[in-house]
């Protein structure tokens, strides 16, 4: 191909970038890619598919040179000092119009800054968050992009074609004004770990409860796939449940696992930036503390040995099956609620405007947290798009009240049972005290103003009152 | 007096300044402050035990001017820029050697920035938790200073003399090294949330599960604070209850007071914190996004009308004040547990080698989470300094096997109740979790991997993992 050819570029070629770029090469743009290991690049050719347009460059400046003009230059390298090190590596080589996009799970405030240091110079910079995994960014991602509206425009028809389709409707939109993409996709996976939370302590009801095998797990998991329920986290569960071990013989490969949580750090954000805006996400916040107190392994073998903690079976296994689907369900709903009050807030406290509407409609398709809860919450919002909370849309409600009795039993035995649910227990809580319109808050504001003079509001007056106790 | 002759200068004549430099007069030290609002000092002047040598200071440079060297000057500020314009003021009428201690609330953060500013000034800068609130001020708190040693060596007299007492013993020492002061006192406060949140179900749990008068509350929590469970919160609880509403008739304080919490933020920071470390703090976490979720007010009502939930009365008033007795107190172990597993994160990941035994000895006396436990957890230290969680004290599971099982009750009945205790079931899935040496997260693990290629570890071998699922 002739110079100033290619339609995209991108910047690290390691799974991720790879895929959406074969993806996008697929889609009929012409696609070029840049990575310092070298095979990464003879892979990212190898992998195109016949009859597709896709180079690996041998340098960044030869990416840049053979890019059309305004050039879309993505990048997916780590989060972090990289970044800022591949921006400074691109402005020699850009010229004012062109267009970065940052499409790892970078911090919003970087990206705010980022924005900023790029604004001078003319470049046109978008933060934007990618959400499906390896296979995603092949087949279909859901794509989060958000800041400048001109970039967005620039790339709009690219990432349309590439993007997952829903009823025909590609999973991606424009999320909103400055940090708006990567906030969302932030907060995507807030909501993300906390349904793996909810998942987890279902398996260790089902395996320490009800001693139930893989397989039976495996087929109750592929049934609630077939329901209500329907999501890619119970699908792939399900999944995960039959998948052999290589290394030894007659073993499920889930068994072998260490029961060590890693993480990235997009949960714990998310927990963090609520508690600053400040809005209530306690099971995310549950989420990320379980996934810590399972790093400290030794720990727990010591605690064990000393509590010897006898789990009661349950019986009735049917029925616990029962009480667990619709107890999950009402938990999932409420994990949603929370992530999306998030994004409601933030929106405005953060000068976003983002639209909740898309946010919901993008992703029903292509992302880790796509399930057929997501239909009934674009329906919600499309009625009211300023809702500041999904709980308070009344489908949702109806789903709700039918659901939360099951939620309640499952907690109960779990709790006898010493199996701990302390995400299912904080989705729980956040409901009744959320449908609480008077909490016993009142009594810490007492005691804080008794202690340290911090003041208090009155139900009957307007003012800040002071008691001395 | 004459120049020079003053043994210790305070800036900030607020509450908790003046009470504390009124404290230090009391205890024979001549004492100097200085505030901008010139009515400060002259209550200051006017609140001074006759007999005893207290000075408002017209100017900083008079008071600086009138302490003795090197002078020990105390800031009892807001936390934030004012601690950093105060320092600015004080450094051109300091003299190397001359001792600043930061005595509010500043994130530790700030104060290893401040004192490596201050280092190249060869000033002393210690960072020191107070504890106590106004009356602790003024007749004894917890004192927590850390950092230059220098410092603490010069001011330990005058701190060991006005600090609480417990058995003769000063609940004052030093904390570790760089900004350890404040960071001891910023758990301290996420343990003071915890257990404020946990008091405050348990207040919901008798008021709308047991339609208690705050007369019974009273007799309830004033009795409970003769027994296992004393403590200063419990005995402010008992008086809280009792007080009389001056504005209307009738009417009890507690009942008038509107349920949305304030926060300073010392409950958050603990939170993010933990997060960063990493280390588990579910239950400051949850008492953190509670006090969030209630400033949403307008929305809890909206919600509670679209919800109509309906308290289910509990039955057997007796047995459950017992339970809640129980698990109030295996709930609040907890709460210390998770606080003092922070700090010995903290001390060696942060290289701020804090004396645990010593935390929990200043503890007992003067400040808010002042509890007959702290005598428990002191022999604890004791006997082990190293211990990384209370919880892996023989005493400790002692206490905590006799009395989860009401615990377990209690969140059982108000879980069925629809009354939100999200903080003790925090407590409880902590307990579970950690006495779990199998943890369900060996499936959050191959999640992660099956979607995202993150990896994982084996139980059988070492070494990193990744499946083709």
């Amino acid at each position: 191909m002739a110079n100033n050819s290619f339609d995209f570029g991108m910047i690290g070629l390691g799974t991720m970038g790879r895929n959406l770029l074969l993806n996008i090469a697929d889609n009929g743009f012409s696609a070029i890619g840049f990575d310092r290991d070298a095979t990464k690049g003879q892979l990212l050719e190898s992998s195109a598919t016949k009859g597709t347009t896709v180079k690996s460059a041998s340098s960044l400046a030869e990416m840049i040179q053979l890019l059309k003009a305004p050039r879309k230059v993505m990048m997916l390298v780590p989060a972090g000092p990289i970044v800022d090190s591949v921006i400074n590596d691109l402005i020699p080589l850009l010229q004012p119009g062109d267009i970065i996009i940052d499409g790892g799970n970078s911090h919003y405030i970087d990206t705010l800054k980022r924005i900023d240091f790029l604004k001078d110079k003319k470049i046109h910079f978008m933060g934007m968050g990618v959400s499906g995994g390896e296979k995603g960014a092949r087949f279909g991602p859901s794509i989060m992009p958000g800041g400048d509206i001109e970039a967005w425009k620039a790339v709009k028809q690219i990432l349309e074609a590439v993007s997952a389709k829903v009823n025909s409707e590609p999973c991606v939109a424009y999320m909103g004004k400055a940090a708006a993409g990567h906030y969302v996709k932030m907060v995507h996976n807030g909501i993300e770990y906390a349904i793996m939370q909810l998942i987890s302590e279902v398996y260790d009801v089902m395996k320490r409860g009800l001693n139930m095998s893989n397989d039976e797990m495996h087929a109750v998991f592929a049934k609630w796939n077939q329901g209500a329920m329907q999501s890619y986290l119970i699908e792939i569960t399900a999944d995960i449940f039959l998948k052999q071990d290589d290394l030894t013989e007659n073993n499920r490969l889930v068994d072998m696992i260490l029961d060590k949580a890693g993480s990235k750090g997009t949960g714990k954000w998310t927990s963090q930036d609520a508690m600053d805006l400040p809005v209530s996400v306690p099971t995310i916040d549950i989420a990320v503390a379980l996934r810590d107190l399972s790093s400290y392994k030794d720990e727990r073998v010591a605690a064990a040995a000393l509590f010897q903690p006898v789990i009661k079976p349950m019986k009735n296994e049917e029925k616990v099956i029962q009480q667990l689907h619709d107890g999950l369900y009402a938990a999932t709903i409420i994990c949603y609620a929370q992530g999306l009050s998030m994004l409601a807030k933030a929106s405005t406290e953060l000068k976003m405007d983002i639209p909740l509407k898309d946010v919901v409609r993008i992703w029903r398709g292509g992302c880790i947290i796509r399930s057929a809860l997501l239909e009934i919450f674009t329906k919600a919002y499309k009625k009211d798009k300023t809702l500041s909370n999904i709980l308070l849309n009344k489908k949702v409600v109806s789903l709700v009240k039918k659901s939360n009795a099951s939620l309640r039993k499952v907690i109960q035995l779990a709790v006898a049972s010493k199996i701990p649910v302390t995400g299912l227990s904080s989705a729980i809580g956040y409901l009744d005290a959320y449908t609480s319109a008077q909490m016993p808050v009142n009594l810490i504001q007492a005691q804080r103003d008794l202690f340290g003079a911090h003041t208090y509001q009155r139900i009957d007056k307007e003012g800040i009152f002071h008691t001395e106790w």
